[in-house]
């Protein structure tokens, strides 16, 4: 293992619950480098977590531990678990979607659950509302730092049984594509969609080609216009928008300096919906 | 000592006095592990530094050296310090009252007085707005490195002597218990009380069992209703309120996946209390 | 090389970005130690990220390698470089003006272009909008580690040729100075000028004494009063304004326990312009 360990939450960053995660593992082991992903996961968006896990993962190197907790089903009687990807990383989380967009996207080769009578921290036992601590950021140090072995987290379970989300993807249409918005580019109001690249290339869709795009609220038409396929934002004036591929890989659509979701209060998740096709 | 720096203040995230306050440590010896425990503590609020310090100082490991900059007074005659605790950690801090809720359930051995003639940054003499960088990153750099021993920081003071606000603590009352609600879970808006859980358990409350809460503003009654105790959120539907155990071993209420704060309207401090009794 | 590597950028805390930047780095050596300035620049503010830079970069030791990411430009042909400081410190940059300050205040050595063609993430080619991710962070992890010498960033260019924002500065006008409001201390609402504490103490000032201090939006007078001179925020009651020296050497203005900026309305920037004379 690398030592490396990263948290991602929807904790916030705004009191001691990410210090107090940081305390329990520096007390496993000193010599572990914990990172964070983010702790501004919207609280128990489980799609935002397994999206932020998959937009970061790829980049960082094999045998990085991460330990993903936005849990809202805490206390009951869903899973912690595991998950061993393709890549050789390890993530720790529980068992509730956070592990869809891995599955999908990066593959995983082996899922264990977390038995929770080797694998919690001592004199926790009371503590019912803090796996992210006692649970979660524990057994993800320890395992982290050698401490235990993939084995000893506990018992295998099929990697067909985790719980994952649907995902829309994307489907032709006449002329085009469409996807959903799956999530923002969230401090500039980017809309990212769940449009691949290779499938939105496949559409015969060319650098600087005007691009008629249409977004549905719950089926109902919210904006309809031309927008240029660009490379990046500075293809586009100031305040114009652009279709591009998005560091996801995936399609996504902005206003050059502006947030588009801003301007035309669009959203994110299945009641947003976005076709693109030959203007 | 562990090389363990940990940081908190009310300077936020968003300019560059973290960064001078790391690199002044980092600068004094390359070797230092500097975390953050929160730099969000609302402007000003000294009760919210001494409790998030209480929140999370148990799950690190002896020897770890804490820097707390909560610092309405820079500029006046009060007291710069370093407390050495019962469990032998160190903190950093000014002396207004940050030390309390460390004072009051670790436990403080011994206090020494910085004297900032030989414990400030060189050249720093002209700056007297950012004893944060100046004094206590530096400080806290040159304990945690054994730059200098922790004796060489000044001379003791009496534990007596330093500034510790009041605690409201529980109080019994006619069929259970009345505290204050002196803190957000802030991300998902759950009321903190004063109660400790042991206090709350002797007065036979049962997991399962519905309580009778009051909450009042200035002695009015602005929040009267049955609310279940359990283990955890997941043990109430959505939307519905709990009595629960926080993860600092206090009683604590919240809305099942919503803000209690935000729904009701209720802040923190000592305008606001709550008593929990048999309905 | 120190193996200190800190990155600043505008992208905010909310997403994966800063994670996959960190992932690059760590990919390229495990044994870096990644710092974050701040990532909370307001978006495209090319000014505040040169401050910021400013604000910190002193107090880090020699050697340490800066990644500065506020690149509205990203796509266009703005060119990539790196900065070597006279304190012998490096600044991987978009050359946008984010180097203003420190050509100014600090002083720059030695620029090179990047050649991306040798310098950018494996099989990231088609990515256009992640510069910070695919070239940035990767270029500058690697200086960090001495995968790459300076001289292997590319070709040098005259440090005349590098992008600078104009700077107001600071005027002498009857019976005292004028500068720009730069920058607020965010958190606190106090106003950062322009004026260097020099040139402030040059015109005679005296700590305690009474200033008239005019603020100016567009040339239209918007504040006009006495306002006294004091060392920290302590000199004044709570709620009165004082001019101080911040903790960047610039003449400062704020409310004890108050935010200037929010309750005059007061702004940033060259609209902005503050006068302070013999009362």
């Amino acid at each position: 293992m690398n030592k490396l360990l990263v948290f991602q939450t929807d904790f916030g960053l705004d009191d001691g619950a990410i210090s107090a995660m940081e305390g329990v593992a520096y007390s496993v082991d000193i010599g572990l480098n914990i990172r964070h992903l983010t702790h501004n996961i919207p609280q128990y968006n489980i799609f935002d977590a397994s999206y932020r896990l998959y937009q970061a993962i790829n980049y960082w190197p094999e045998e990085t531990t991460f330990v993903s907790v936005v849990d809202p089903g805490v206390g009951s009687d869903r899973k912690s678990v595991v998950a061993k990807t393709r890549t050789n990383q390890y993530i720790v989380t529980p068992d509730n979607g956070t592990l869809t967009h891995i599955a999908r996207f990066v593959g995983i080769e082996e899922v264990r659950e977390i038995e929770e009578r080797n694998n919690r921290l001592k004199n926790s036992e009371l503590s019912y509302t803090f796996h992210g601590r006692d649970v979660y950021a524990y057994t993800g140090a320890r395992l982290a730092s050698e401490t235990i072995s993939f084995e000893e987290v506990g018992p295998e379970i099929s990697t067909d049984q985790i719980v994952e989300l649907e995902l829309y993807g994307c489907h032709k249409v006449d002329g085009g594509i469409k996807g959903q918005i799956d999530i923002l580019d969230v401090r500039f109001g980017s809309l990212w969609t769940s449009i691949p690249y290779e499938d939105f290339k496949a559409c015969g869709f060319e650098f600087g080609e005007d691009i008629h795009v249409e977004i549905y609220h719950n089926d109902v038409l919210v904006y309809s216009n031309t927008v240029n396929y660009g490379k990046s934002f500075a293809d586009v004036a100031i305040s114009e928008p652009l279709i591009y591929m998005n560091s996801a890989y995936h399609m996504a659509v902005a206003i050059n300096q502006g947030s588009f979701s801003k301007v035309y209060g669009i959203g994110v998740g299945p009641e947003w919906k976005i076709v693109m096709k030959k203007a």
